[in-house]
């Protein structure tokens, strides 16, 4: 079974980047990742937030959060 | 041809983490990870910082770092 990866994002020029570079880059056929755009689904800030995610863009994997580079923290897209 | 991807990491346990769930995450179909521990070699922080790292740990991805969490700034490593 393929394990849930959920990538936060916010549409900053770095959270496309890490997007393209590194969360299309894991292994399709053990992840699946799901882009979640924070600015556009603010139902799930809250989300992100009880996942531990401080800032945008973030990966999610196996409940953990990872933050690559910084786009914009959290706070800023309540 | 597979891209070459770098981690740089200094062997705490953010930089651990970091190397077991996103980096070996990487589809090593198409990216030949290769991990380099700037602790054990030194040598290599020049390299690392010539590529735009600044902390780690950190993965390089077609010339571009990104910074994932936070384990120690390179200066530490000098």
């Amino acid at each position: 079974m393929r394990s849930n990866v959920i990538f936060f994002h916010a549409g900053c020029p770095v959270c496309i980047e890490a997007e393209q570079k590194v969360a299309l880059a894991l292994d399709q056929s053990k992840y699946t990742v799901e882009v979640v755009h924070l600015g556009q689904s603010k139902a799930r800030v809250a989300e992100a937030e009880s996942l531990g995610v401080k800032s945008v863009p973030a990966l999610v994997m196996e409940g953990q959060p990872f933050h690559i580079n910084f786009g914009a923290p959290l706070s800023a897209l309540k």
